[in-house]
């Protein structure tokens, strides 16, 4: 086995890829990691029979016939389209998962592409989170190191990273030697895409299904020794050099395997974009008066990061899609509605004229002294009153119970045909199965 | 229908893609595109049968099981995958086709996603033309809206222009109307991608090739209503922002339909990457002793354009694929062995010993006052004597002549058991032909 270079950042990190043992890795990520497993899970069935999902379902009937099953319905596909297609109906709800320094949606694309692969072939439960977890911490390291210029200037992080998380997940399921992963990496950095410009259309989780089938073919690819690039983080011409936005610095592998960076991962309680957040817990937060009529409201001001300004700042969203990127929505429906759910940010919840009218009241301000994960709402009410709200910092994690329920209400929406108490009950023995297939077969509808 | 934005540069191209009539078209540009269509096959048919191509195809058996015949071989594959090898085979010989003041290879991505497509459904010869052209047209006039920033800073801009290529000539075979090619533009922008650090390894023809799935796929996303952003070139975080070099001006739309951009398409005479040609020029040049022994030569200086030196200056490329991107390795066979065809380009020719000898005594000099297509060339041999040849400004077009004669060595080369001279016929006869898919036909072997 070729040996890799130890001044090469893109061998160092395979190599480690190559190495890592599930029985070194702390019982607390090992938690971690099935939380995360649970909760795109989640998001799978949640948008498994959007009509947004129906619509690419029948957009790619052309292609990639084959036997890989998809969550939570009767079509089956080829492994490289089971990936896209479980991407975007895991993102359409934008109800994910948030790694807050990147603004990375981890597990996504590393799911979705695991899944496709593990429903053709026998993979344990413990082997599916260990590559689960080796992508997602490959996929996030390489997004803080390219942060915050590489989303900021418009590279659709989760996808121009996410397709890396991929291609290392299914390299390790498919036991790649540190040469082949190398060249998966390569293959991976060669197909990284995603423009800022797509959020607010069906483009935005086309981006990350993208990702997760080209870093499936990424890995497959490697497997029959078609080469690429196997330095190509820190290669001329290569990813951090074209799409970084500082120079690739050791910090990338510093700790490999002590600090797990995945293990941050957040799992989202609303379904909107993840810099909407903030705002919709400050609004959520005015105990003595939740619900308020459009009348009562003169003017609200939003202040926030300039990046969720930019990102955000759409006064009339023109359907549910855009409205999750919408601030002035997430304030309407929150102050108005008192409920954030998936069913208040729809074509229907879009074009509400209450709601469109009370958009117009909430001006969003920039403001350089606050971070990404906080909000500051100050309410000037027709009575005179006035009502502020700040939140500061990061929120406390969805507790265990908080994800469950989503896990619920996720499956009650998407995947009604669904028992949620067994699929739970096999999600909590997960590690122990023999095969993972075992579980997305329970996701199928019997015709 | 709805009506396209004319302050848009999106919308104002794809609106004229939309209105464009064959008839309006100069009989030379006809000419010009059959041309660019008769070097593609030849290509095509040259790389079907490489050991690179077999092990492609071997990689992809688990995805897109379909209908679509691959040029030159049996196998089939869904119309996407078909178009991903398509432009992998036609790209691997490194013999394909220049735009030179783009660098682009342009009807790679375009021909492989509608021979993809047209051998699923009835295309007429003159649909197939038509649409190639425009393809070709716009994934140019792109391109030249973003040099030379765009390559020079790491874009494989054949790939991550190509895309639109591939999606404008399929939407247009598929009829969309103009809103759909807009979303199917953005689609094709959001998947843009190709890092030049794949140059010189398999991943190189890839970019092409998944530029050419991804662009067909565009336009079959948009076909079914899924929407992306429909101003993607000029949208904040947009093409132009995040990918372009320079802001985005009114110079892409004009002259559209007047002006043929694609029509200065040249075809390769040497399968080597195009910034080598202008110093095999050069060398070829040399009347009076065509072929040197070794020990002949002293000491080789190459005086070649800036960005040549940066893409080619490669002493000892390890195999034939990254020999085609060495302008040491150029210089050495056209000097020792006084030819230049598919043979002097194989891993063989790049370890051959005497060759390795002779790269060691070339030295690359970047010359700001160079263009791209040209080259200066000082030869000091052992005996005293010095040889200087400069080549400057574009070379003649291939005559039809050589057109054909490499059109005939490349399907002796990859395609043995296709018989030439019935498919220069039939190519003579393309333009009436009711269903393109019967040239396709022609190329598979009978089993």
């Amino acid at each position: 086995m070729k040996k890799m270079d130890e001044t090469s950042t893109t061998q160092k990190l395979v190599q480690w890829v190559f190495d890592s043992q599930w029985t070194d890795i702390d019982v607390s990520i090992k938690n971690s990691v099935a939380s995360s497993w649970m909760n795109w899970l989640a998001c799978a069935l949640g948008g498994a029979s959007s009509p947004d999902s129906d619509r690419l379902i029948r957009a790619l009937a052309p292609f990639g016939h084959g036997d890989a099953q998809l969550i939570g319905r009767a079509e089956k596909f080829d492994p490289a389209n089971a990936a896209l297609i479980h991407a975007f109906t895991s993102n359409i709800l934008d109800f994910d998962d948030t790694h807050w320094p990147t603004g990375i949606h981890p597990a996504g694309t590393v799911a979705s592409a695991l899944v496709a692969w593990a429903s053709q072939t026998v993979v344990s439960g413990e082997d599916f989170l260990h590559a689960f977890l080796l992508g997602m911490e490959v996929e996030c390291r390489i997004g803080l190191a390219v942060s915050p210029g590489h989303y900021e200037r418009g590279w659709h992080i989760t996808a121009s990273c996410g397709v890396f998380g991929a291609a290392i997940a299914v390299g390790r399921l498919m036991r790649l030697d540190p040469q082949q992963l190398a060249w998966a990496v390569g293959h991976a950095a060669t197909q990284s895409s995603g423009l800022v410009a797509s959020l607010g259309t069906m483009a935005k989780s086309l981006n990350i299904a993208h990702a997760a089938r080209n870093g499936l073919l990424s890995a497959q690819l490697a497997s029959h020794g078609i080469t690429a690039n196997d330095r190509v983080l820190e290669a001329r011409f290569g990813f951090f050099e074209v799409m970084g936005s500082r120079p690739l610095d050791e910090s990338i592998c510093e700790g490999l395997g002590q600090n797990w960076i995945a293990s941050h991962n957040t799992y989202k309680p609303y379904p909107c974009g993840f810099l909407l957040h903030p705002t919709l817990v400050a609004c959520l937060a005015i105990d003595d008066t939740p619900i308020f009529a459009l009348d009562d409201i003169e003017q609200i001001m939003v202040n926030v990061h300039p990046l969720s300004k930019i990102r955000a700042d759409r006064i009339h969203p023109v359907d549910g899609l855009e409205s999750k990127l919408s601030l002035q929505h997430a304030v309407a429906i929150a102050l108005l509605r008192g409920e954030t759910g998936v069913r208040n940010f729809t074509d229907e919840a879009a074009n509400d004229l209450v709601v469109h009218a009370c958009r117009e009241k909430i001006r969003i301000i920039a403001d350089e002294g606050l971070g990404t994960d906080e909000a500051r709402l100050v309410i000037h009410l027709q009575s005179g009153r006035v009502i502020t709200r700040a939140i500061s910092g990061a929120q406390p994690p969805m507790s265990p119970q908080a994800l469950e329920q989503k896990f619920r209400e996720l499956v009650a929406f998407g995947a009604p045909h669904c028992n949620s108490d067994e699929l739970l009950e096999t999600l909590a023995m997960f590690p122990q199965m023999a095969n993972a297939a075992n579980l997305i077969a329970m996701t199928i509808p019997q015709s």
